[in-house]
């Protein structure tokens, strides 16, 4: 069977679909039934009536996040509307369950227009106890998440920008320990100025990267560019390089979020000593580990693809994020919170695999080198490395602990 | 311990809430991934850009339902909010897991005014196989009802209106039965003419009842009255009684939707042979069966209370409801859909019931007849008589089969 009817037939059978709900408490008999519903049921809604809090105690708002999409920029497919995104959203939520034990409801909202879709988001709030954002194109997204941050006192975060951001942060900084620079130091290209290249330059130069250049469609964004956004514009850079192939010269990391091929070989060769390059275009990355060692043999790559070494997948943040946030009732999951991830990330590469991941890789050894930067998602470690480092940031942060 | 402390306990431990969510399908390889997610994933929502009707197909909308509430008249509670309103809507849930096998997202929605809920309702509906409407103050839901069922192609039901309406419904045939009266020869008095007063007695009018009235907190509505509302003036009649004293007059039928120990047992005295009184006030009902005995022994009773014979408990209802019509994939729950299920709970009464039902309830038997009206909720025939009836006339109102 081929993939498509392999991933066809595994979400029609035996049952449409990839979420059910299961009831967490026994319901067998009359007397259990006036324990979860009439008359029972009346005493948790007087506790949270009292206390708004007190949902958190009676009720699934506090492990329960919403997956939610507009449908309006799925996978690479571009538009392809909310009910079509339902796939992906019922996905995201089993990742979610099977990664941090987080239950997740995908929702899927018809509308395009931002304000709407915010008004709708804050309308079904309180029903979760987190709001993931998936899918939903750019620059929408950006007013959407800030709106709906300023507006609910739940974390909000919006995946396709921030959950790269956070592993290619990790995978940055161990690379950069192995080729023995100074983060300082660096100059870093991204080729993809989109939701995850602003968030991920942001991130970085919390991190301490001072000199980052983006270039996008129409070329290197610098302070000539009279076509600049709100959310762009904090990047132009004081360069009169315009194109890639300029701006590439003497860069010591590529961060390419843009499409399949579009980073020449050659280019490599402009690059500093141990040049590092991450090259996460779906399915097809800019440049493949192959092509970039054809060039050059201190090359430490990463890609967004399973089949090559270090894979930057968003498996790797999202549920661990979400489950520090949940787990320390943050209100937020704020830039503090993606840098603990990161520091958990980077430093979980750098110890010793068990046996059980191995196994789950047929590998015989994980060991941190150009080969190994980022953690393998089935660690299960990254539970206790990734989310508990979250959580006590987050309660850092927010509850001054 | 106390029921208010068992319900707490119960809706605390081991973890909060109620509802939780689970993957249906295998997912622990980076293969079964490689499905669920990216790349695979994009398949279904290929087919799903395709033809809408491959959701049904591939996710689980098509046994998926919203039980949905702005926590507006939660109970007997009142207007608890939207949040304190989750534990409920987490229950019912719950309910429509066991009895009928379907999924629920529980949405709390935090919005009282009608069109915004409208709006809100409506823009995540894609999710959705079906909408279940929860404890929304009446008149807001009658509007906010009529107008999402014509905007959705999927079926809306409210089930404080239609849910009792159902189940009254077949109560009051086979009590007709019992008791030999022709259905169009009968006298009704509903005392409360809210949201399920109204659907209530436009169902049995369906069924064949020509003399009905309401009484509400200012007396009989008749066409004398000034203050009716677009809701309740088709049910406007002609009398000149204005009480419920005298309304109730040679009455065959009581059917009481309204509060505590609101129908004095005198009046009773005032009815024809063989009253039949439905007394569904919750947790008291409008008289009880010990006091209606007292003054009469022939009236037949139901009540909502489980510790009585013949009760009146919506769990008979929209389990199944919902069943037939996900089943069938109806657009609407319709009023033959009602009359269908109602039907089917009338005949079940009338089958030998198996020793399953009577060990469930701890009795010897259950034959038709005064104490035996209606059905038991944990009957497992329910879905057989019941959804099938419902889906058996969906097909033929949608699909003509």
């Amino acid at each position: 069977m081929s993939l498509k009817d392999e991933a066809l037939n595994y979400h029609e059978h035996p049952r449409p679909g990839k979420i059910e709900i299961t009831s967490m408490k026994q319901c067998d008999t009359a007397y259990d039934l006036s324990l979860a519903y009439s008359p029972g049921v009346a005493e948790p809604v007087r506790a949270i009536q009292n206390d708004k809090d007190n949902a958190y105690r009676y009720t699934n708002k506090g492990n329960l996040v919403a997956v939610i999409s507009n449908g309006t920029a799925v996978l690479g497919l571009g538009d392809t509307g909310a009910l079509a995104s339902k796939p992906v959203m019922e996905g995201k939520g089993i990742l979610f369950k099977k990664f941090a034990d987080i239950d997740v409801y995908d929702i899927e909202i018809d509308l395009s227009d931002p304000d709407q879709f915010i008004e709708t988001v804050a309308a079904i709030s309180p029903t979760f106890g987190g709001i993931n954002l998936e899918d939903i194109k750019a620059p929408e997204c950006f007013y959407i998440e800030d709106e709906l941050k300023k507006r609910l006192n739940i974390p909000v975060f919006h995946d396709d920008q921030h959950g790269t951001a956070v592993i290619v942060a990790a995978g940055l900084q161990n690379a950069l320990e192995i080729v023995n620079k100074k983060i300082d130091d660096i100059k870093v290209v991204f080729l993809g100025a989109g939701a995850a290249g602003l968030s991920c330059a942001r991130l970085i130069r919390h991190l301490g990267v001072e000199e980052i250049h983006l270039v996008d469609r129409k070329g290197v964004l610098n302070k000539s560019r009279d076509d600049a956004n709100i959310y762009n514009k904090e990047f132009l850079s004081d360069t009169s390089a315009t194109t890639l192939e300029e701006i590439i010269e003497d860069a010591d990391v590529f961060i390419g979020l843009s499409g399949a091929n579009l980073l020449p070989k050659e280019y490599l060769l402009k690059m500093k000593r141990d040049p590092i390059v991450f090259a996460l275009a779906n399915p097809e990355p800019e440049i493949t580990p192959d092509e970039a060692r054809s060039v050059r043999d201190d090359v430490i790559m990463a890609t967004g693809r399973s089949d090559y070494a270090n894979q930057v997948n968003n498996l790797l943040g999202f549920p661990f994020l979400f489950r520090g946030a949940l787990d320390a009732r943050a209100p937020q999951i704020t830039m503090n919170m993606m840098l603990a991830a990161s520091e958990g990330l980077a430093k979980l590469t750098k110890e010793e695999a068990p046996q059980s991941v191995l196994d789950a890789y047929q590998v015989k050894e994980l060991k941190f080198g150009p080969d190994y930067i980022i953690p393998k998602p089935f660690d299960p470690r990254l539970k206790e490395y990734v989310a508990e480092n979250v959580r006590l940031a987050a309660l850092k942060e927010f509850h001054g602990k």
